[in-house]
């Protein structure tokens, strides 16, 4: 095991214009776990109810996720749901139930503490702190973020994101944070706040890399039929992240291959483009390692000149 | 002497976050010929009225730029104006004064007509069609067009870019001319039209390649500070045309290097960054061939992995 991931696992239901699913497995923590699992051991910390299916755990632990830290209490699981627009680009929520997901007080069974990854999904940031207090010794610590705990809780998450070694959010989120429009000066302001490393995404336009030593962007992979963004973006960072881990990568400047970094943005791209496929976490049914290492190669091939 | 250029020469009036100009030199002639003068002998053909200033006309000729087919006629000069939204992405026409324009009848002087390059910019699909037949023997012919004329003169446009070798579009006018949202479907349609290339520009972006055989992608240039937007989708063509007239490249099948065909997406993407540092042409008073072959290399590393 090598690689811990905290955040919310839910049931959601989608509408996109290719169809609508009830409710289906969802939850930042589900995503990066099951993109991370192709590429290093996963365990996970997360809170589900009484009404989370032994199928939807089955899914995880067939990819060999460590659910030790996947908490079952009283009540209901996290549910969510939204609409999207006709090109997918923006979505509109019509129902968030947090359900046991509103009292969630991560807590590290022990053989998950020693672990040398950790990746804080998009939860309150003193939460977030609080399961990085738990950790012995890790060596990698990322996570992500929201508009919401930009706006409401300011100060205590740029207390959080201090300690970091990479921030991963999306072009909107870096301009909220750093007061920035312009996309290099922004990057610059967060990387003032402390964070080692920023991925910045930026859906259907790619992502970008930036530290104080340089950036990198690569572009997205255009699909031929992009069914349901939902979890697009924590399945970029499982991929990222996992890239890290299987390698033994860590983000600290005088260790860090500059390479090895923008591959792991590219192995983030290439699972944030398989989970738009298919509804939910449906690619992952059936994908391979195989498809995800051929995936790398094609953005080579339409990058390079 | 080798790429002929067809398009507006103009005087635009422009308001963006970082300032107002009241008058000063533009239109898409000018833009494309000066970004190209980097890389080619340019010729250009357009009209101006008589308040066309010496000035303007001595920075063009100043680049090397064969004047012969810039036709002054009574009248004044096209005029529009327009003002930028704060990220500068849209911008609101406040006056088009077509004035010589509208009456515009591009006639080619002999010594244009056995050139091997031609662009075609923005105008209308049937003068594009009959600058074209001026030429003769031409090797490579590639133009511009709009939503104005995807939308009112579609037959006729259809006719033109049929026997183009590459069409250079927005995505917006890539969706609109192929009725897809999706960009490798709306390519694909596009392709299948007549051009055996499609470079779709997507400003802050980057901007992509399309041929049958494959396509590429490329992002934009990071700017520390962009000050005018105005005409880079111009200067866009003209890094683009002109590289590829530089090393003598065609875009026939057999012929076309993709490697080649890409570096010229980069000095194409280098030039457009070029042009927004400023307002509107200046630049090009003082930028050097030096400093763009220095971009162009910050753009290997900035998207190698």
């Amino acid at each position: 095991m090598s690689l811990v991931v905290v955040g919310s696992v839910a049931y959601d239901g989608v509408e996109t214009p290719h169809g609508r699913v009830e409710r289906m497995l969802g939850g930042s923590c589900t995503y990066v776990a099951l993109a991370a699992s192709y590429f290093t051991e996963v365990a996970i910390v997360a809170v589900v109810g009484e009404d989370f299916r032994q199928e939807d755990s089955g899914l995880l632990t067939g990819r060999g996720i460590d659910v030790a830290g996947l908490e079952r209490v009283p009540g209901k699981t996290f549910f969510w749901s939204g609409v999207y627009s006709a090109d997918m680009n923006d979505r509109t929520t019509l129902r968030t139930d947090l359900n046991v997901f509103a009292d969630f007080n991560p807590k590290l069974p022990d053989h998950y503490r020693r672990q040398p990854y950790l990746f804080l999904g998009n939860i309150q940031p003193a939460l977030q702190r609080s399961v990085r207090a738990q950790m012995d010794g890790v060596r990698v610590v990322g996570g992500d973020t929201m508009n919401y705990w930009i706006r409401e809780t300011r100060e205590e998450l740029l207390e959080t994101i201090k300690e970091w070694d990479f921030l991963l959010i999306n072009d909107a989120e870096a301009r909220q944070l750093s007061g920035h429009y312009n996309l290099r000066r922004a990057a610059a302001a967060v990387l003032e706040m402390g964070p080692r490393t920023l991925i910045v995404k930026r859906g259907e336009h790619g992502a970008s890399l930036f530290r104080r030593d340089g950036h990198f962007a690569a572009p997205s992979y255009l699909l031929e039929e992009l069914v349901d963004p939902t979890g697009a973006g924590d399945c970029f960072a499982g991929g990222f992240f996992g890239y890290l881990a299987e390698r033994h990568l860590d983000l600290v400047d005088a260790h860090a291959d500059p390479r090895e970094l923008r591959r792991a943005v590219i192995y983030g791209s290439v699972m944030g483009s398989f989970c738009c496929e298919k509804f939910g976490v449906d690619r992952f049914r059936a994908l391979t390692r195989a498809e995800i290492d051929g995936r790398f190669q094609e953005f080579r091939s339409f990058t390079e000149f």
